[in-house]
């Protein structure tokens, strides 16, 4: 394209503009809205753009004594002029892609150049302000210029307008927050008097940019004429009114709708939220590792935030870390806060299956119990001070913020209503009480995909009978404490199939990590020996035998299961007694998946087929059709992706675990990341976290080794994921490509997924 | 092959066996040595064999009434009567593959069947000696013959031999002990008077066997008469010296010889050991985490350790399990013998790194340091009791064995020797201290593979200054704690360099699993505080805010190069120091090599790279000939194995860590393994302990699929083994197999890898 191309009118004052292709693709910014109204037919003050590099050219052709160019320019500029034949008085707007802050303001009110070599010359207003207008983009934040190619930097435009007469007026196309058609009110302003010939200019806009749009006019005896509009963010429930508006107003199918919905601003709709954080200043920032947001008064222990909550009150539980005597105490609190522990700490594992807002590993945070006293940096806070969390980005405020709290239904409802039709890939949940199922449930969950059996012994009574299992010394005393589970267990898995409704119920075997279990403080430990009938000194001996240097690989999972196999009798029947006590109530076939944890080889998925079927065999439920079995495996360490083909041969599926694959293909222990991870990002050794978002070049190539070595073998294999990538949109895409038959995420994430996965079958 | 086929003379008493290629496959045992040994021309006496398929069939014409077998058995027994025409008494004696206890002795002085059809009559002594012979190798051991085909057991074979007048006399064709060419005396029994004519037979039969033999013959008038024979174990080092022996007979050629011996049994050879363990029990077993024997008195600490050691005496440190604090006491005994820790335990890396034999892990030994007692199930032993341990198999018994030591040099050097000629792969070592470097020399390292800088750490003033480094809050402290290690460091460097002489030296930077080299208890915790000048109060707050959960997933390796630079710094400035001191000194060019460790992406080595190059630019050493620098890394993850083509083309060479490969691949932490590996092992599923032999399947096929990438995008690219695995026969044999152009290991396996990849390589 020549450079006389790249300086055109875009709403010339009188005729079309008439764009090639590639001026077109010059139009960043507001340049793209203005030509757009222009050639929609609504009344455009006249404008014309030119590009940095012709600009450059104009300069270089002054020293040259040469006037081609100027002369297109002079000839771009006469574009502006009425049919009166006056030269109006000129207006220079910068017309950036993103919209910054470092941006030059614009300049009004610059007079004509009266004769063609004022046009160009740098001491004159026009060409002074269009030189100030490029430059502007030049000094727009640290390291952006710098990562600007050269050709990028050369297709910049500014704009010159004509001024128009009568009053300058802004609106919003939607309101802030409603999302409803406007012509709306700025945030903070009031709306202004406009005539009604206005609709038809936001109606334009609207269906033009798809998105709430800023926009300027000028108001003149009742005329309105557009100036210039640019995209202005808006709520996440102003986003989504907004795109089934458009869908009711035929403006988009409903398919259009579901692919321009961004994911993760619905995931950050499903939690309270703050309201706004301008402002104010966290006092500290940890890790993000339960999304949503609370604020309360501060409590040390579960005795008192369960006080607090008995009176209705909101609190926030502060703890250096948490272990399983916190439990209560997390379950009673609005949210928890922790000096140590990453995204798999108890605290944030705990937390996310309740659903409570959790910030943890913020490392100048010091907890003193003695005193009952928490420092943050030099600031000491005691019991009732108040604080605000927010568990999306890891901020600590101090005093109560003003929340927002989730919807579900309205826009959301039908939105993912749309979405479920263009799905090809069942979502599923992580949850395993049936107060958890029910929130699945209500947010579009087909089942459950990952039910964490050792999950279900988290209430004091029940943590008992567990450490009195761990602990046992020989096989007499673990099955007398397995007794002592089997009743605990039959209840559970009755209720949760119950709860599903005949919807697949994945439970995995048993599989603790035992530092998780255990008791720590001396606290816990003596009220251990005491529930246990062991002496102190006793437990202490047990407690130190049986520690693990390394828990994460340690003596967990399916090794359980093959050391103690009356751990998998025990379970097996008590899911079995529980499917078929559910199937008689609620009279239904209940598809019940058992699911082998941390295997690494195919001989120990055959050891534990063996046995499961065996138990199956004997109970009496093949032949009746009150259960529909399925066996599989979860794939989460390296050898099992490369063994994959062995092992599909004895399962009906295979789910994969992609926290632990990525703790093991990187190496990395997500509690103990944290300290090494943030100087990672900030150093650009990682681009992303990959705890959040799955890393396709090395975990990604293990899972798509196993798939498809697994179909290969097997090619009825059903394919899961049920780590927690599964909640994570980029993740979803990636695993979406793999052809995977489900993903199981926290019942939060539902959503999220429903929609990503839409979005990735459209 | 017909039946008819399946009875013939070995050794007929007239004229040649002329055998089929079918018959002489159904030579095992003391058939194929009699037929050998006849053919050979020595006099021999007459011998048929038999099948068990032709025995059963002869047994089944019987009810026939059918003669046709019978008839060609009767004249198969004819075979030995001799030219005077006097059936002879007959021997019936088993011959199986393998040496048994259950296999029926010899039955002397069978009389000849007085007819034909007394040859089958099971009631008659021959054919009842007969059944006997073959039913013995049914009750040979539980699931032997369970295990055993049916074609198998249909081709086991009987002996039929003529009664030899004169006395029957029993030999080795070589010295137990020695090696020595016989005829030698049997352990326990003085060597009988025999003809000269025995020498021919010795020769004969060492030369078409290759191993030492017990020899059966009579003796008549001074003639020797070869009635069978069976091979023997000999001990390692009669083996090496008769097959050096062998060589020098030209009985074997010297390639012959190194491909012979087992590397296994040299390996055993290579450190002290048991002189016998027969009529002893072991009271305990635990994990053999570093070969060797060793006896002395129990030590329960460093002091008395080091005492013993001054007056000369002999001691085992018993300890629940080690760390830094106890390296002085580990330095000073003779062995070590812990409650808890599995192979890559801190007792069992010192261990292995100081050459002390180790058991590890014994369940039911704990040690009450306050009472100065350790027990052992039910016993008690206090400080000076007497103990042996076997770091080879993991037992340990009460009282002092006797001991054999290793033996270098002589057979072993020869035989050593001869392997260097055919193997194309190089050997280097894993030390960083310079008696280990001599040690390593002295079994012929080409190099070092692997030091390990954290490791040069383990004396009480350097570890003072380490935890100085590891404890320090912010970046001046760290400073001043890493500047105390420059001196430390530059002398090392230099003395390994130096005792290296021009040899390759490969440093890996600084990987410090942090719970190896923190203070634990009480009283270390309290040294600690007082030499680093902390309270405390305050040193424990520190180690609890550092503390990881799972430290071999934690802030290591090159997270530890890339979140604190100056150690980085520090360390490249000790290494390049060390090299111009030594190359100064010693007036030679010094291959230096850097390796980071733990790498899982390519962003990794190229930070750590730029700044490695950068301090090397600066060092004025690049155009010198002081030194001759390559850069690699580590490859000791999957990531890092599926990333390697990204990697390879950074670096000059790559060496796979197999320990934290293997440990990452199958999801096992070493340290914790012992709970379940030993069931897995018993239950099946493992056939081998992976951290012994590599895992081909799964961390084999990483190593291949980093090798073809890494080789792909470099094709100058250096691959090195440096994990443990580098010192096991069967692993040596896959590396071999993948094409590395090294391996390292400890300093006693040294020799076996040389061996081993001599006969990889033939």
């Amino acid at each position: 394209m020549s450079l006389t191309q790249e300086m055109f009118a875009i709403a010339p004052a009188m005729g079309k503009a008439n764009l090639s292709a590639g001026q077109l693709k010059l139009l960043a910014g507001k340049a793209r809205w203005i030509f757009r109204v222009c050639e929609a037919g609504f009344p455009t003050v006249p404008t014309i753009v030119l590009t940095r590099a012709c600009w450059d050219e104009l300069q270089a052709e002054r020293g040259r004594r040469d006037m081609r160019l100027r002369a297109h320019w002079v000839a771009c500029l006469y574009k502006l002029v009425d049919k009166d034949g006056k030269p109006p008085m000129l207006v220079v707007r910068t017309s950036a892609a993103s919209h910054n802050g470092g941006l030059m303001p614009a300049k009004v009110g610059i007079p004509a150049p009266g004769a063609p070599e004022d046009s160009v010359d740098p001491a004159r207003p026009l060409a002074r302000a269009i030189k100030q207008a490029f430059e502007s983009y030049g000094f727009s934040g640290a390291g952006w210029g710098a990562s600007r190619s050269d050709e990028e930097r050369a297709r910049q435009i500014v704009l010159v307008q004509a001024v128009a007469g009568g009053e300058v007026e802004q609106f919003l196309t939607r309101h802030a927050t409603t999302g409803a058609l406007g012509p709306a009110a700025l945030p903070g302003s009031p709306l202004p008097r406009l005539p009604e010939s206005v609709g038809a200019l936001v109606s334009l806009l609207d269906a033009k940019a798809g998105r709430h749009m800023a926009c300027l006019v000028s108001v003149d005896k009742g005329k309105v004429l557009f100036l210039s509009a640019r995209p202005v963010q808006a709520s996440g429930d102003a986003d989504l009114n907004a795109a089934v508006d458009r869908v009711h107003r035929k403006v988009w199918t409903p398919q259009g709708a579901v692919t321009r919905v961004d994911p993760n601003r619905l995931a950050l709709m499903l939690h309270p939220r703050l309201k706004s954080s301008e402002g104010v200043s966290p006092i500290a920032m940890g890790l993000g590792v339960s999304p949503g947001a609370a604020s309360g008064a501060i409590v040390f222990n579960a005795e008192d935030a369960a006080r607090l909550r008995a009176r209705g009150k909101h609190c926030i539980l502060v703890v250096n870390e948490t272990g399983p005597a916190d439990i209560e105490g997390m379950k009673a609190a609005t949210g928890i806060l922790t000096a140590r522990g990453g995204m798999s700490s108890h605290a944030g594992v705990i937390a996310r299956i309740t659903g409570k807002p959790c910030v943890a590993g913020v490392r100048n945070l010091s907890v003193d119990t003695t005193e009952m006293v928490a420092r943050i940096g030099d600031r000491e806070f005691r019991s009732g001070d108040r604080l605000t969390i927010d568990g999306g980005d890891g901020s600590v405020y101090v005093g109560t913020l003003p929340l927002a709290q989730p919807q579900i239904g309205g826009a959301i409802g039908t939105l993912l209503g749309w979405s479920d039709s263009s799905r090809t890939i069942a979502v599923r949940t992580n949850v395993e009480t049936v107060d958890s199922a029910a929130t699945a449930l209500s947010f579009g969950a087909e089942g459950i995909g990952l039910a964490r059996s050792e999950h279900m012994f988290f209430s004091p009574e029940r943590m008992v009978a567990l450490r009195r299992m761990i602990l046992s010394e020989d096989e007499d005393q673990r099955s007398l404490a397995i007794n002592g589970l089997v009743d605990f267990q039959t209840g559970d898995y009755s209720a949760l199939f119950s709860a599903m409704r005949g919807l697949p119920v994945n439970v995995r075997l048993f599989d603790p990590p035992l530092h998780e279990f255990l008791p720590r403080t001396d606290e816990e430990i003596e009220e251990t020996a005491a529930s246990l009938g062991l002496a102190v000194r006793a437990l202490r001996l047990r407690l130190e035998r049986i520690a693990e240097i390394n828990p994460m690989l340690g003596h967990r999972g399916v090794r359980l299961a093959i050391t103690y196999p009356e751990i998998l009798q025990m379970q097996m029947q008590a899911v079995l007694a529980g499917a078929r006590a559910a199937s008689e109530a609620l009279n239904l076939t209940i598809p019940v998946e058992v699911m082998v944890p941390f295997v690494s080889t195919a001989t120990e998925v055959s050891w534990v087929r063996e046995r499961v079927f065996n138990i199956l065999n004997n109970s009496g439920l093949v032949r009746s059709d009150r259960v529909k079995f399925a066996f599989g495996t979860m794939i989460e360490l390296p050898r099992a992706c490369l063994r994959a083909g062995d092992i599909a041969g004895m399962v009906d599926f295979i789910s994969f675990g992609t926290n632990d694959l990525t703790q093991t293909t990187f190496g990395i222990s997500r509690d103990d990341a944290p300290t090494f991870l943030a100087a990672y990002q900030r150093k650009g050794v990682y681009e992303r976290d990959p705890f959040v978002t799955i890393d396709e070049k090395g975990v990604g190539e293990m899972i798509e080794i196993a798939i498809a070595r697994g179909r290969a073998a097997n090619p009825r294999l059903k394919i899961g994921i049920c780590g927690e990538h599964a909640g994570d949109p980029a993740s979803l895409r990636f695993f979406a490509g793999l052809g995977v038959d489900y993903v199981s995420c926290s019942p939060y994430r539902v959503p999220v997924a429903r929609l990503t996965l839409a979005q990735a079958s459209a």
